[in-house]
């Protein structure tokens, strides 16, 4: 269906007649499938890619785990921390426990480490976002080393972000959620509005931890590695290739759910101002002097609770080279976005008849598009084209 | 931006090495461009090809012109109704005066019928949609014959309806909108949703205005002509050329903008049924009994005002082959829809960052594509692939 016939006369220019023969007949236009590589996984969150038939795939409700994309093969990686969240049946669909983001570092076959952000416990009190690197070696973590802690732990079960990227730029850029479901529940200084609250931020790090010279200066009350504010629970952020911006993706409440360009120093505005409704009809939020809010590159009309997003840079669908892949939870959205710069020029709705819950698009290093669906019986796919 | 280049092996492949700088060196991906062909248009609504240079372009705030598209030369079409309404200017977006579809007859090389729905007045009673075939000759029309006059005549200047296409079949498919701003001014029977009121329906005639014999039966007290009911405001419908499906636009009022498959009989249910609200909060629907309502193919969660649409299938944009386009008032919509059978597949918003309200998308007989922009100063203008 839908294909398209370039004209042989384009393909044929420069080849004498008696070659025809060896020209393909027709270039079809390219139309994405899915196609499940992996299933039975417990509410994947995300994966990376050790090559490109293996990669760790992260479980919310699980473990990380080590799979053999051709074999199939699956061995759960040992010596996880203890901390690690036990894992919840979600009773609303935005509880989380487990683990989250998991990254490779760029050197990896040298250095052996891997990021894991995960839902971590304390005792009696509750849980939060952490952040770890460890060596792997024969599917075990060693050495492990905490990178940031989101204090404070909460009995909250939702909205801890996690959503991790290398910048260009050689740090870590991590994303971390405000914990709160109601408005209502916000302190006097909303906590994504405080900079001496790690919630509802994100941060900027070193590998190893530490904290970037050049971070942007929120002060003497901020907590160390905060990259910029105002931000109510976001999953996915990603480089862009051509030009070393980072987007992220960010749930609003009713709708508000958008994507945005992040820039040092910025406040995102939550929950001062939103694209969407407030779910507390009788909250204001306070009014907060000499402030400036950044605005979204895009939102949408309609809830997509948009996740981990990733920029296509395959060959197997060429009208997508550079597109934003943005996938989503609500309505098992599945969305390109051609972005030039900072500006969205047109942006696609996929799969509209074949609707899944998505949490996480990733690319493997030759360039094939992956996408992790949120299910019980959660499946790694790969989109083709037909 | 964003090109892509299509790996020269793929175009090499049977060719001969000295061969080689024969190849163009890359392919682009199809990226749309505006390019402004004519302007100076009073609120143009439909364009008709009398060849790839020449069209009849209508235009609802004055007149039918004959336009060369090289030389820009633009002429008065002469011989028209006196029965057209004087021009308005709109008080209110929804406003209309003036002509609507031009279509132009499939032999009219051998017979000169062109096709015109507009808006017609009654003295001292009001005006409304009025269907009508003329021979053109020397930019005049002679032996006009009226082929459908939608009374009653109303002071209502909004929802005339007017969208034509010439079926699969050889007849000719006309929209006649409801001409009802607030639901709460409905009869009892619901304008649209009575058989015996040739407002807010979709009739099916012979090109000389005689009605086909297989046409759907809604009963003896039924219109003649009558194809299908329950339309509120649809000024969009095409054939789609691989299928011969009927595709309709419909306009809601909050929300509730859609997209219709024609199907004989069917009733598409407003005011009882929309995909949006009522725009008359004291008004509910009176229960009708035994009716079966047909559902849209899609609707949109915002406003679009979704207008006269087309199927692509030039070969400019090798991805958009057998594509819907949808162009639409509000926001200056231009959307993209992959279809299969009756099922949309995908759905692209485009030119995100450069709108305008857009009244019409058409092809040209050699597969060009273009827009008639709803302005005081209108354009017409080429998508080219940039």
């Amino acid at each position: 269906m839908n294909k398209l016939v370039i004209p042989l006369a384009v393909l044929l220019i420069g080849c004498s007649q008696n070659q025809k023969s060896y020209v393909p007949k027709e270039i079809t236009s390219a139309i994405p499938t899915k196609h499940i590589v992996i299933d039975s996984l417990n509410h994947p969150w995300s994966i990376a890619f050790l090559s490109n038939e293996e990669a760790l795939v992260s479980e919310k409700d699980g473990n990380l785990l080590h799979i053999d994309l051709n074999s199939k093969e699956r061995r759960v990686i040992k010596g996880f921390p203890t901390d690690l969240t036990d894992s919840i049946r979600a009773i609303h669909f935005g509880d989380n426990s487990g683990i989250f983001e998991v990254l490779i570092d760029p050197d990896f076959k040298g250095n052996k480490w891997v990021y894991v952000s995960y839902a971590a416990k304390k005792a009696g009190v509750g849980s939060t976002t952490k952040v770890i690197r460890a060596k792997l070696q024969n599917d075990s973590l060693y050495q492990h080393e905490t990178l940031l802690v989101a204090e404070p732990f909460t009995r909250e079960y939702f909205h801890y972000g996690g959503g991790m990227t290398f910048g260009a730029d050689g740090t870590l850029y991590i994303t971390i959620g405000e914990r709160l479901f109601w408005e209502r529940d916000e302190p006097e200084i909303p906590i994504a509005q405080d900079v001496s609250d790690k919630r509802g931020k994100i941060y900027r790090i070193n590998l190893d931890g530490s904290i970037p010279e050049n971070n942007p200066d929120f002060g003497p009350n901020a907590v160390p590695g905060l990259y910029a504010m105002g931000i109510r629970a976001a999953q996915g952020i990603i480089v862009e290739p051509k030009t070393g911006n980072i987007w992220f993706s960010e749930h609003g409440t009713i709708q508000g759910d958008e994507l945005n360009v992040l820039k040092a120093g910025a406040n995102y505005g939550w929950p001062n101002v939103t694209s969407g409704k407030l779910r507390s009809q009788d909250y204001t939020p306070p009014k907060l002097e000499d402030v400036t809010f950044t605005s979204p590159v895009w939102f949408w009309h309609h809830t997509v609770a948009p996740t981990g997003l990733a920029f296509y840079t395959g060959d197997e669908f060429p009208g997508w080279k550079n597109n934003l892949i943005v996938p989503g939870l609500s309505r098992g959205s599945l969305w390109r976005f051609r972005v030039e710069d900072e500006v969205i020029k047109s942006v696609e709705e996929l799969f509209i008849d074949d609707r899944v819950r998505i949490r996480k698009v990733r690319q493997s290093p030759d360039g094939k598009l992956y996408i992790l669906t949120d299910e019980d019986n959660g499946k790694l796919i790969q989109i083709k084209a037909q």
